[in-house]
Order: C-alpha cells, then sequence, then structure tokens
C-alpha cells in the first residue's frame, strides 16, 4: 500500500543514491588513478555542461528519448542530461578545438532515464578519454592500452579485455539483406543477447549469414580472426582488427586483449574496433569503447576519433579489497583550554593529521581523543583519560598510527 | 533572424558552459585545495544525486518550481536538478547518518532553472561544509574559520568575511507588524538590495523600524553591534552573534571577519549567523552559509546544523594569477622505432612525467619532443632536429624543465 511508504522527500527516485563517506573516499581514490593514467598519457581534461538541447543527443547518440531525462527549458527548449560523454565532446571539439590532434579526458556523472536494468543505476559516474584526429592501428592500439594501464593503476585486478570491430558486425548485417527498419531491431537484440529473437528476425536471410550472426559469442580467443574471416564478409574491418593487435604487443599489453568479435556496442556512432573490459565477479564491461570516425562528422567537423569510458561504479566493485586511510583525530577542549587547543590543532593540520576540533561534551568526551583541560592536554579513549607528556603531543602531530592504539 | 543562428547541436543552452583544458586545470586545482582543507578540519565526503524529487526541494529550500529545472520521469513522477546542496545533505543526515554529530562536505555542480542573472551559470560547482549535530558559537566559529583557511588556502587573496544574523532581520520583520504575505515579498526585495521596494513595503511600519531596515546596508563593522542593539529588537540573535565574534578570536581569523548585519541570504532555512566571503574585484561573494537549525526537523530529524558553499567559479575568478603546470611531452616515432619509443614513453611515466607518443608525421614531426628513428632519439623543434645523446635522454625521463628548452 502506497500509504505505508516514507513520504517522497524522505526517499529517493529508483536507480539513484547517496554516497556515503567511506564508500565516496574508495571511489575517489579510483577516480584520482584514473585521472593519474590519463595525466600521464598526455590527455588533459575538458568538462561540459550535464544538459544539452535534446537535439545534440538526438543527433549524436541517435538515443531516443525514452533512454533521456529529458527537462523543459522556461523558454520551452527541450533539454535533455547527458547519457554519455563521448557526443558532448565531440561538439566541444568540432566547436572549439582546431587543433588538429586532441588528447582529451572527462570525469563526471551521466543519466539513463530508461528503465533501471541489471542493477545499475540511472546517475553513475563515467570516467574517459577520447584521442581525435588520429586514425590507424597506433590510436587505437594506444587508447586500448592505456584502457588496461588505467584499470590496472586504479587497482582493478585480472583486467580482461574484449577487443572487436563494428565494421565486421555492419559487413554481416549488409550480407543479411534485411529491410532499414529490421536492422535497429536485430542490432538491439544483438546488444543483448536474445539470440532467439535474432534468429527470428533472420528468418529470411541467407543460411551462412544467419549461422554468423548466430555464432557471433563463439568468434573470440586465439582462433577468432580465422575463423571470422571464413565467414567471407568484413574482411576489412577483420584486416583493421589484425593491425591494432600487433600494434599492441609493443606496448606490451597483449597478453591482457583477446579478439571478441561479437562485442557489440550500445551506441551507434563506432566505425571501427571496439572493445570492452572485464574484471572478476563485476557480470558487466568496466569499460567499454571504441573507434567513431564519423560522429564528429555529424557536428561538421569531419576527424577520426577513438575514445572509451570506465563505468566507475563497476570497476570500483572489482577493487573490493582496496582501503582508503580516512582516519580523524579528534580534539576536544574545555572552554579555558580552547585558544590552546586550536592553535594546537593547527599545528597537527599543517603536518598533515586530519583534525576535527570541539567543546568536550559535559562531563567527560565519549570517543577518543585529545582532551585539552586548563590542567594540560590529555588522551582519552573508552572513558579513561590519562595525561599527555610534551614530547607524546608532539608525537601526534607528526600524525602516524600512535594515537590508534 | 533565426535561421542566422548555428544549428541547436552546435551551441549550449544559456547559462551552460564547456570547460577548455587551462581553465579546468585551474579549476581543479582550486577544488583539489579545498578538499585538502575540509579533509584537515576532519569534514568527510558525501555525495548525492543529480536529480531528486521535487517535494524534496520544495520541503528543503521552498524554492519555486520556476528556479528549478524540472524532470519529468518516466512513471510520470516530478524530480528536479538539485539548486543547492545543503538540503540533500539535510536529508541524507536524516535517513541515513545515525550518529549523533556529522561533519560533511561536498564536491559537485548544482543548477538554477530560472534566469540567467549576474552573468552566473545555470550550472556551476559548489564546495562546501554541513556541520551537524552542535549548536553553539564553537560551532559557528569553527565553520566561519574554516571558510576563511579553505579559501585562503585555495589562494583566494584578502579574504574578507561579513558575519551577520538571521534572527535580527526575522525580529525586524516582526517588529514591522507585516502581514504573512508581505514577509515573502519584502525579504526578497532586501536580498536584491531593492530599498526602493522596501520602502514602499513598508508604508504601514513602525517608524523606528522602517529606518532600522533601511540602514541595514549600514550597520556593518566595528561598530554595527552596538548600533544594532539600540534598533532594541532582536537582542539574543545579536548576543549569539558576539558569541560567535569572540569564539572567533581564538582561531586567529577575526581580523578577517567583519560584523554586517545587513547580510540577507537567499534560502529561507537560516535561523542563526549567516556570513558571506568576499575577495577583491569579484563582485558577489564567493562563499555563504550559515546556521539552520530547523531544516533537519523539515526531514523528521530535529539537529542543529551549520555550514558552507563556496560558489568555485567566483573563488576561481579572484584567483586569477594563479596558473597550473599541464606540460606535456610529445614523444614520435617512426614505425620501426615504435616498441622502444613506448617502452621509453612508459619510464618516463612512470617516473612522473606526462608523455603523448603516436607515429612521427611525414616527412617530420612539428612540434617539439622527442622522435624516436631508426637510427635513433633525436630532439626535434621548430623543424629542426639533433641527436639526443644517452645521458640527455635519461635526463628527460627524469622530468623538470630542461626538455622545454
Amino acid at each position: 500500500m502506497r500509504s505505508a511508504r516514507p513520504p517522497a522527500w524522505l526517499r529517493l527516485p529508483p536507480g539513484l543514491r547517496d554516497w556515503a563517506p567511506d564508500d565516496l573516499a574508495r571511489l575517489r581514490a579510483l577516480e584520482g588513478r584514473l585521472r593519474g593514467a590519463f595525466e600521464a598519457w598526455g590527455y588533459r581534461e575538458v568538462a561540459t555542461p550535464a544538459l544539452e538541447y535534446l537535439e545534440t543527443w538526438q543527433r549524436g547518440t541517435g538515443a531516443p528519448p525514452r533512454a533521456l531525462f529529458v527537462v523543459v527549458d522556461r523558454t520551452g527548449e527541450l533539454l535533455a542530461l547527458r547519457p554519455e560523454m563521448t557526443v558532448p565532446v565531440a561538439r566541444f571539439v568540432a566547436t572549439r578545438w582546431p587543433a588538429a590532434v586532441a588528447r582529451l579526458y572527462y570525469v563526471g556523472p551521466v543519466f539513463r532515464g530508461g528503465e533501471v536494468v541489471r542493477g545499475d543505476g540511472r546517475e553513475f559516474l563515467q570516467a574517459g578519454v577520447e584521442r581525435v584526429g588520429e586514425g590507424g592501428p597506433d590510436a587505437d592500439a594506444e587508447v586500448v592500452a592505456l584502457a588496461v594501464d588505467a584499470l590496472r593503476g586504479a587497482g582493478v585486478p585480472e583486467v580482461r579485455v574484449g577487443l572487436g570491430h563494428a565494421g565486421f558486425l555492419r559487413a554481416l548485417l549488409d550480407a543479411a539483406d534485411l529491410p532499414d527498419e529490421e536492422r535497429g531491431p536485430l542490432a538491439a537484440a544483438l546488444l543483448r543477447r536474445d539470440f532467439v529473437t535474432v534468429s527470428a528476425r533472420l528468418a529470411t536471410a541467407p543460411q551462412e549469414v544467419r549461422k554468423a550472426l548466430q555464432d557471433l559469442p563463439a568468434l573470440r580467443g586465439p582462433e577468432a580472426l580465422p575463423r571470422a574471416r571464413r565467414v567471407g564478409v568484413g574482411q576489412d574491418a577483420l584486416d583493421e582488427l589484425e593491425a591494432v593487435c600487433d600494434a599492441l604487443q609493443a606496448y606490451g599489453v597483449g597478453h591482457a586483449v583477446e579478439v571478441d568479435v561479437g562485442i557489440v556496442r550500445d551506441f551507434d556512432y563506432y566505425t571501427g574496433v571496439v572493445f570492452e573490459a572485464y574484471a572478476p565477479a563485476v557480470g558487466a564491461p568496466v569499460l567499454g569503447g571504441g573507434r567513431y570516425d564519423g560522429l564528429l562528422a555529424r557536428f561538421g567537423d569531419p576527424r577520426p576519433a577513438v575514445g572509451f569510458a570506465v563505468h566507475a561504479e563497476r570497476a570500483l566493485a572489482a577493487c573490493s579489497g582496496v582501503e582508503v586511510a580516512s582516519q580523524v583525530l579528534e580534539v576536544y577542549y574545555d572552554p579555558e583550554a580552547r585558544p590552546l587547543a586550536l592553535r594546537w590543532a593547527q599545528t597537527a593540520r599543517a603536518a598533515g593529521v586530519r583534525v576535527a576540533a570541539g567543546p568536550a561534551p559535559s562531563p567527560s568526551p565519549q570517543g577518543s581523543g585529545v582532551w585539552f583541560r586548563s590542567d594540560g592536554p590529555w588522551w582519552v579513549q573508552g572513558g579513561e583519560a590519562r595525561r599527555l607528556a610534551p614530547q607524546e603531543l608532539e608525537a601526534l602531530t607528526r600524525g602516524g598510527a600512535s594515537w590508534l592504539s
């Protein structure tokens, strides 16, 4: 019964969440390590607004409005919250970045207005890179290698990357000779690995194409390339895929990468390699990306580009063992000791200790920490207090774990 | 003429902006220093979703819907983008933080759906703290002192804080004996310093109250407290204000703080001290805050609280001289030198150098950087190339400014 639910102002809408300090500290640590990797590889951060014109998203992603959070501006114009960051970065580059080449990264929340699926939130943090202005296997390989380096650096264990090519699937769909209106639903069925629908929609397709599309999930591993070649379509795509695999050897990450011709990505702008990264015990990709040589042209600036986005919450789930230090030293003071306590707190903060200072509760502090009384500093813990010697007080300003005892 | 404008997908809606790398690096540096101050004072970060139920905002801020970006969820429920962060943190604490005391901070964008005023954006970054669970002058003083410390630490020059009390204004309005429906418009007129409207709306108020309300802007500086006392209302508020001034002396920031009884804040939840921080050459406050002892009760958890929010873009405008290092070393390679170049790039990255590596353009790189050729590494700059000695190459991995020559 609705009346038994807490009122709306005590709840959050479905798929939206709070981050309490412990979890958030872990997320921020992961975010910081991703930023560190992106910057080490020469990428620079860019930011775009959370809201843009609905038309921008439709032009960029072709996303149906039901997957977007739509906002009616007070002027009556339709805006939407960003569902991803590649399109706005492409718009930014097309309108504001005249240099031929750009290595850019971003970190920020994205919003999906549709139903809550797979336990994913409708607002989640993405961190990713876009390398604009260079085609070819070297640029692809750099971005895949950076994906591996960044995830490993962030603490994600046993990172595995599956590498496919959007052109191979496109060639297969061409060979299936489907009416235009059938291609979208078929691609959507492939994306959700719904092979019953795939099979039904391919009823009129040539036998070998039907078999190849149904066998897509098995086209992975060391033998995937030669087996895909035997299908007889998309040879250019497979050549490109092979060249990227070769280039990856020079980055020393080849062993983390496996050809997976069956990868289907969820936006329609991919034109070349597509890839996803996985980690143990996380059921969905922690990272996805690919080459999108047609997207910038949609914004009037035809340039090749390749990039990826890390799904930060999934990546965080993969590093479940990582803890972040966030200990705070409590300082309590009696009224007459306030100036001394606050001066000491500032000294300790300047030395790198996190210090929370406040009046001592009456009759005595319940937590543990330093208690500045009129008769000097005391250490208080579990209701017991003992005097602190000057050298003990000084040791506390040097931080360390001694005061955790 | 509309047809002469660029299409929507090349524009941004009014009041929304992109951040290019140089400006964004400065903003992130400022953000990092604010975080550092908040954490040094024992505050821990919390995050809430950008979207909540419209009802939550109406309950918390009393904000009229026209000041909000409203989103119709696909279930038909009304959501809105957060216009500020104090209300969601209060909701978070009320529903998910059983401990009596909380020192929390947040960093994130907030959204104002109204008209673009004062050149402010409709999406801007706020970083702030909330100290929940303690009333009294010590908690107020801590938060004001942290405001000064955080802004100074972030590089904002000549920080000045004006300190007033919401209770004094409330007492004046009580004494003006206005009908309920007149109080809101009058407070709004005071907020925008529209003293013509103030005067008109006070036509029926007692003479001394009218004078006091009109003189509010002058009630600042060393003599403000005794002069405010002579008005004869709000003595409790002025007592509290005086106690906070006393407590601030113990923090050593008293000289940066000035009593300003005329401060009017833009949300209706303030109950105690209110304050704003200013910096030279920035026309609007870079920070604002105050005590809001009634807000958590609106979420079913009556607890006192005090906090502030930094308007990060205004604070950034105040630190106009601060530059952030973001030099990237370019590495170019010929095909046969790729493995060597990429290995070297990883060594340099591990040593802390930002390195962008890619195939050398034909016939030679145009920028400056290291060019790995089949005959070894060269330094290239302005179209000239010279061989790099092994010790020069090694010096580059140690970073420093030598390669900027």
